[in-house]
């Protein structure tokens, strides 16, 4: 029966069982130190004799738990029985022992079945696992339905650009960018209210810290909704569970990060700036006459709310039409859309909005944006027979990992990124 | 504040507000009947003035709750304020109000954005939704981590046969058939317990009513396990969870569909027939020489199970090599594989199997395949520095909701199915 090396010291002067992977080892000549790691930690076990297995090898290990208030945990393993399950190669690409930060990112991706053993980088996606449970958590308690749309699709929610194309048996399809008109399908059947956690693919040249080519997006539309409004007050409520349940539950994550996550209440004092108001806030801040919220902007905005609001988020909403997606619900006088960003440490992290949900609102809708009605297939007859006002938003996962543990390019939240050039492994 | 359908029984004598489509209108003249349908039910209006809006169309209504035992549910609505939210095109392509029975499932695909609105369609995936939560449930309580792997391979798990190729900027690459690879080597990596839930793509030319092209793949990979047999046991504690789970929480969807789940503790008696004794079986069952498990001889292989066992399941081991993947673990004497099917109602819903986890025995399995190490990338890798003994299995999720209510075509089981025809909606 194994225990895991985090619970041994609960077991002192009894017998143990541990498997885990060889971290270190140190080598004193009389006695020799091997620290053990498993999922949950490490355990020292103590030698007499010479180790005669490599670093990186897998043993199962019996012995006797005794109190070492030197040893991690507070314990360590006199063992009695060693069983080597698989045996390491000597010559390591990377040193699992060593601090990620020495190695340079690509070194990492390259070796990503040996580097993902960094206990360090081993906890974003214990952490990411556990954003899942507590979005997926969160969304089921307030009636939603999970769902999963097809990711093989006529045409893309933005138009037509940026689309990986599938030759799928003798059509072309293209990868989806975002389940966008699927969702709205499921709104307007239905379900009323729909989430789901699935890749998304943007076929994007460039090559930035902020971006990757697939990336997992969590998604929510709802029926039933006036404004964005609603959405923003929904997903703070959302965002306020999660960052408390990542504060109650993932403190090891954090702290292998030194990061820490908006404490209770945060989330829902997050200030709601209008475009033009969030340009005049980012052209005092940085003292630069301001045309665009760029990336530069957005983090001028995070800053002021930190500073204005003591929360390092920001909503920033009533965006102008032509900047944003055809399917955006536009404002009474026709120049504005009911939709949102959320800003979280400088770096926009979702993008939602009340869509589009008359028929003939979206038969004005499309010309102005050079879309033509037969271009999005089935979609526009979804409104022809009753679809409610209705709205959603999504969350990029990999950002938002990033975004909790202060990582420096999303691309490191991903467990084997794609990138322009990068398809492997 | 809105109530929901199913609610307004709560409310006698008081005012309520409901959201949802029109089911059904009935006009008798003086007194007219409107079933309203969202997602938690249907609510009979009752109206004293003509009705001015068609089937399907979106309304809110206010007005006081009365109990009627004749109404569905008890209770019916006496309006005194009636929005229509959004109106409907009189010509519905498919009646959401008849038993979808009466359509050929190419047409409830085709109009999608309809069918889905018919109650005991909806069930389906309101079942699939809360299949998804029972399972991830199961999976995180037992200490394992949600990964999210990449969809964009260099190669196939199965090898190179039966994929579809993507552009993907200056190369070419595939879409994963199975998270095979990467969830053996999340588990190398050390997270050690890992489970998936994403889509999977086969692109299998034929078309059956137990395939599709695109479908949702439920993956679990464990370390430190011995044999099969330990994922047997694993897989029969999770599935006698899920069915008990659906047994208390999903009444609704399997009375729409007149179904019912094993009884809790069913999934634990699932005898475990060996490769060659199920070919006896099946030729004693039906009479015929068996050369080889066919889906005739699954359905043969579960009545028996049913007969001689009580339940409608069988896991089935002892598979010979050279018809099980090239990565399953093979037997001593090197002819059969540590690999097991389930059989549920008559259809494989799981594959399963200890993999090889020596670089040396891998190195001597790839030839008798046809397969070459460069061809497998950066995975032959993650057996060189400490890979321990495990296996694993999948569950297609379709498949499994597809039995479970007892559905004639495993599409029905997918929102938006793609076979070799169907690219939309």
């Amino acid at each position: 029966m194994r225990t895991l090396a985090l619970a041994v010291p609960e077991h002192l002067d009894k017998e143990v069982e541990v498997s885990g992977w060889v971290h270190r080892i140190r080598e004193l000549g009389q006695v020799n130190f091997v620290l053990l790691r498993d999922r949950s930690g490490m355990v020292q076990l103590v030698f007499n004799e010479k180790i005669d297995f490599t670093p990186e090898s897998v043993l199962t290990v019996k012995g006797v738990a005794k109190a070492n208030a030197k040893a991690p945990g507070g314990a360590e393993i006199h063992p009695t029985e060693v069983k080597v399950l698989a045996r390491a190669d000597l010559n390591l690409p990377v040193q699992v022992n060593q601090d990620p930060d020495k190695y340079p990112l690509e070194v990492l991706f390259d070796y990503r079945h040996l580097s993902l053993r960094m206990p360090k980088l081993r906890a974003i996606f214990q952490l990411q696992s556990s954003l899942l449970k507590y979005l997926s958590d969160f969304m089921r308690a307030d009636g939603f339905f999970e769902i999963k749309s097809t990711k093989l699709v006529g045409t893309g929610a933005e138009g037509g650009t940026g689309l990986f194309s599938v030759d799928y048996f003798e059509n072309k399809v293209y990868l989806a960018q975002s389940p966008q008109l699927y969702k709205q399908t499921m709104v307007s059947s239905g379900l009323e209210r729909v989430f789901e956690i699935s890749h998304a693919y943007r076929a994007e040249k460039h090559d930035t810290p902020r971006h990757i080519n697939e990336y997992v997006s969590f998604d929510v539309e709802m029926a039933f909704i006036e404004s964005d409004q609603d959405l923003m007050a929904f997903e703070a409520r959302l965002l306020d569970y999660v960052f408390t349940q990542v504060g109650l539950h993932n403190a090891a994550e954090l702290e292998a990060w030194g990061a820490s996550v908006p404490p209770p209440g945060a989330m829902l004092k997050a200030p709601i700036v209008g475009y033009d108001e969030a340009k005049d806030i980012i052209a005092k801040e940085t003292g630069k006459k301001v045309f665009d919220i760029n990336p530069e902007g957005e983090r001028a905005l995070s800053d002021w709310a930190l500073k204005e609001h003591g929360v390092d988020l920001v909503y920033l909403n009533d965006w102008p039409r032509k900047k944003r997606a055809w399917y955006s619900y536009p404002s009474l006088d026709g120049t504005r859309t009911l939709s949102f960003d959320l800003i979280f440490r400088g770096l926009e992290i979702t993008s939602g909005s009340r869509r589009i949900n008359e028929y003939a609102m979206l038969q004005d809708a499309l010309p102005k944006f050079g879309i033509t009605e037969e271009s999005l297939g089935f979609y526009p007859q979804i409104f022809r027979y009753g679809c409610p006002p209705h709205g959603g938003f999504a969350i990029g996962v990999e950002r938002l990992t990033q975004k909790i543990l202060g990582l420096d390019n999303v691309k490191e939240a991903s467990l084997f990124p794609r990138d322009r050039k990068r398809i492997t492994p």
